[in-house]
């Protein structure tokens, strides 16, 4: 199809759009499970859930969400096979802490220029998580907006929808006190608070994407573009044991922000900061950039992307069980008496 | 909770970001179908699909996108209560043409600065189309990405995920030779075709929002932000009663570029462009841009937003349905034996 004209010059390609699509066709499909009804480019993605929700009460799980100013890193790094995955990881985590496993998933990436080799770039990525957490991409939408976004700048954003049987859906009203929030580490920055992390690395403290992250062994593009982890596979096992009280994705608003959204309203939970250290690039942020200590707490995951909540005689157990599955884990908190408030115990 | 300090200098602001997700609340809840699970605030949305997916097999069908540059008239025009239901009915309509009824919906605002004010009036649009079309605004994420974004501007996401029992999924195979083509009016530009458009009113024409579109007969911002209509009441009737053999959503690319989209490898389509006259914004954009005809129709909808395949003995009776449930309906095109193209025939 060649390109309208009057369109091409309001800086909308009609072909480009095309490449783009041609490009992604074999990532997508190949992450296609039996359930995905339908081919490549329909109006919308078919799933047939009816093999999940058999013989019970099943409850969808979805969540959106985005990237952040992690973005600007690998735009700054020119990398971008892996934000893709940041996002799947992201998405599935945040269904997964209600005990629901992803089913398909969707992205929609916005930018002012449509360059094809950039956004098959960026579905790679997509595809890559969509693999290794088993879920389908099933659709996603690639507008090209020029003038929203400047120069290189794209935006993504996810959506996933997972299922759970119902009596297995995890809310946190079964947190008790006494119960153990188990701390499982993250691998990294996980993709919260790159807009502070950025200024400290790139502005106060000059690095470039290539320079070694003071401390951390790696350079400031591996450190900051280490992918979000996806907890699924660590997980699963706990879940099918049903050993799981309540799960806290660390995310924007760290432990004081996250852990109340799933706390009964008559329990508090302690977490104590002392009981894990956190990995260099933490040290070196707050160092660096004189974040105060509680500050950073809020901000960043400081090496635990995420809690599990589980009865006090089943700390050792849970703790097994998750080697077993390749994710470290350490008490990091309790659950006691209050009113569904967290409070972050740290050394005067 | 206060704002930390050096993340706030960094441009991110977790109490606006408080101050946004409260102004939501109501909105968001008063959307919430007896399915939804659990309230607002949670990590994941819930949705108990098992009333929907009892007895027989069920797709769900789910689709992802965006508003393009409409975005860019809702900040010239200050009018941001509307771009959300746009947003809703485009991807309502994206799962209708396989058959599918919505069942929930989540978006994505990315923004530079936060403006909690302004989130609200935003997702306000998408509240209303979420209640016009019975659909759960199940979740949602807004991020704020300082240096991404500039100024006021920001982008939206929409997904939407619907339900069809398996037997009635549409997915134009059963579209054959002899079946007409029905078109149903749109309610303006709907979601394409903005940059072209923009570039010609307001730079090529140098017109402002309150100018009248000439010929139109109401404003550049009443036309210009005229919201993207959903064909979900008009078309439920038919589906119910089966007469549907295959839909297209005319949107980006036109009608050559979407209804092959749903085309049997052995059928060809013929839309007559003389079946209708396109409206009076559709004639200002040609005549004051000099847009060639042909691009025209790949670029807008052109007056028909959607397209239901039909029997040739049942066109009668399909329109009566369409008109009884308030649609407008007429013979835009017919299927003959072909290869899956579709030809738009215009006057020489």
């Amino acid at each position: 199809m060649p390109d309208g004209e009057r369109y091409a010059a309001a800086g909308v390609s009609l072909e480009r759009a095309e490449r783009a699509t041609r490009g992604m066709r074999d990532l997508v499909t190949r992450t296609f499970t039996p359930e995905v009804v339908g081919g490549f480019g329909g109006f919308g993605g078919g799933f047939d859930v009816s093999a999940r929700t058999r013989g019970g009460e099943t409850v969808l799980v979805a969540s959106a969400d985005g990237v952040g100013t992690k973005l600007e890193v690998a735009v700054r790094v020119g990398r971008h096979d892996s934000v893709g995955e940041d996002l799947v990881n992201h998405c599935v985590n945040d269904i997964l802490v209600k005990g629901a496993r992803p089913l398909f998933f969707l992205d929609y990436i916005g930018c002012g220029r449509l360059v094809p080799e950039r956004i098959t770039e960026i579905v790679s990525g997509f595809a890559r998580g969509c693999l290794a957490n088993g879920c389908a991409l099933l659709g996603g939408e690639t507008a090209e907006m020029p003038g929203l976004y400047e120069g290189e700048r794209y935006d993504l954003a996810g959506f996933v929808v997972g299922a759970v049987e119902r009596p297995r859906l995890l809310d946190g009203s079964a947190i008790r006190p006494g119960d153990v929030a188990l701390g499982l580490p993250s691998s990294g920055l996980h993709t919260n608070g790159y807009s502070l992390a950025r200024r400290i690395v790139f502005e106060d403290a000059g690095l470039g994407p290539d320079d070694e992250l003071p401390g951390c062994g790696r350079s400031v593009a591996d450190e900051l573009l280490a992918v979000h982890r996806s907890y699924l596979a660590a997980l699963e096992p706990l879940l099918e044991a049903d050993l799981v009280h309540g799960m806290v994705h660390v995310t924007g608003g760290g432990f004081e922000g996250n852990v109340p959204r799933v706390l009964p309203a008559d329990v508090d939970c302690e977490i104590d900061a002392s009981a894990w250290d956190p990995p260099a690039v933490f040290r070196f942020l707050a160092r660096q950039g004189r974040v105060p200590p509680r500050e950073m707490y809020r901000v960043f995951n400081m090496g635990m992307g995420l809690l599990a909540f589980v009865g006090r005689d089943r700390v050792q157990h849970a703790i097994g069980l998750l080697r077993e599955h390749g994710s470290e884990a350490l008490p990091v908190g309790r659950a006691l008496p209050g009113r569904g408030r967290a409070r972050l115990l740290m050394a005067a």
